[in-house]
């Protein structure tokens, strides 16, 4: 999916955007750029600006116009900051990942990004089958190129991952059992009763905001483990 | 939710980065900033990046320690690129944003971010509830510090709005109807077989398509106004 999604920036003003759209790019597994008449570049504030992304600069495609950079693109998604005079089906950027996944597993697609200071002009939005709008604060909407790019590509990743790809927990030891927790609580309550803590005629409200505590906790056995040896401590130190 | 979540930036070194990190803020709602021992700060390069998100650069509180940043919240969220030794809860940045949205309605809560190069320590990770970790390319998972910001703070936007405030289709006509529809493809038909491209031998299979055609598009009552009026007018001029 993201080896057939391509990101189109039009008109780009300043190559540094250009080197920054390319690592937010490359930081989410996107590749294939191409650049509509970009005012200057190739130049070497992109590539600095790339930081290890050099290669995506390096490979980036230049055309002249809109219609090459897409021509062979069955979906065309462009980014639109405001609404228009003519409504255009409209996105947000999760769905507008969604779209893409659909499509990209049998053909090619793009997502245009316009200029710095203006984005896309009417017609070149005209090109697009879909507008998509990052739904960003009314009084400050202003987020730079790639910062617009990081946040498609991101959405384009986590689309791309099944579950089992994003960030899981792995943890070291399994969690304790409901019979080892009963343990802990039995052996928590003797401490308590033979250090003068739990008062045996009023026990009940304080083991059972304690074991609300250790429930919610969900200890693992080595936590366990840890709990029960400090309990054998206080035991053979009282 | 967003004005009860604070960003906190850990010793960045760059003061262009705080600026950045801001916008990227102010782009997505967030206000609250607390710098722990910037190593440049105040600076020109800041309020420069930072764009008109200069209010949130001047008005950032410093500090010089992560225990005084967090002191008031109830949540910490520490931002983590790799895994650790001893593991610790971790989520991905929309579920994130899912635990600061529920924690938020009561309590103040904070995301710290790291140095530029070398992130939060395993000390300062430590005083953090849970890790999120942005699911970037195994290959290449250098995000600069706004470009993490950015998706952070977009994430915690998205979860902050309910449906109705994200970016929806306005349409100014409605659909058309199926009652309109068939009109509409009767008199296709109509003219098809007018103008000798409907040959009656063999009718469905072309009508069919167009069928499908157009009910996929799902036009809306001005565009059936044009259909109809192109049908006519083929009529009118045949």
């Amino acid at each position: 999916m993201l080896e057939r999604t391509r990101i189109v920036l039009v008109n780009t003003s300043h190559p540094g955007n250009i080197g920054s759209a390319a690592r937010a790019m490359k930081t989410m597994g996107l590749s294939e750029l191409y650049l509509v008449a970009p005012l200057e570049f190739p130049h070497p504030k992109a590539l600095e600006m790339a930081s290890g992304a050099d290669d995506i600069v390096n490979q980036a495609i230049i055309v002249e116009t809109l219609d090459e950079a897409i021509h062979d693109c069955s979906l065309v998604i462009g980014t639109s900051a405001r609404s228009r005079t003519i409504p255009w089906p409209l996105v947000a950027p999760r769905e507008a990942a969604a779209k893409i996944k659909q499509e990209a597993a049998n053909a090619q697609t793009a997502i245009v990004f316009g200029r710095e200071q203006s984005g896309l002009s009417n017609e070149e939005l005209q090109r697009c089958h879909l507008h998509v709008q990052i739904p960003a604060n009314p009084e400050y909407s202003s987020l730079n190129l790639s910062a617009a790019v990081q946040v498609i590509a991101y959405e384009l990743r986590v689309a791309s991952l099944d579950e089992s790809s994003l960030p899981q927990e792995e943890w070291d030891y399994r969690l304790a059992t409901a019979d080892e927790m009963e343990k802990f609580f039995n052996h928590l309550q003797e401490v308590m009763i033979e250090i003068d803590f739990l008062k045996m005629n009023a026990p009940r409200k304080l083991m059972t905001r304690l074991r609300r505590l250790f429930l919610r906790t969900r200890p693992d056995v080595m936590e366990m483990n840890i709990l029960r040896g400090l309990l054998s401590a206080v035991q053979e130190k009282k």
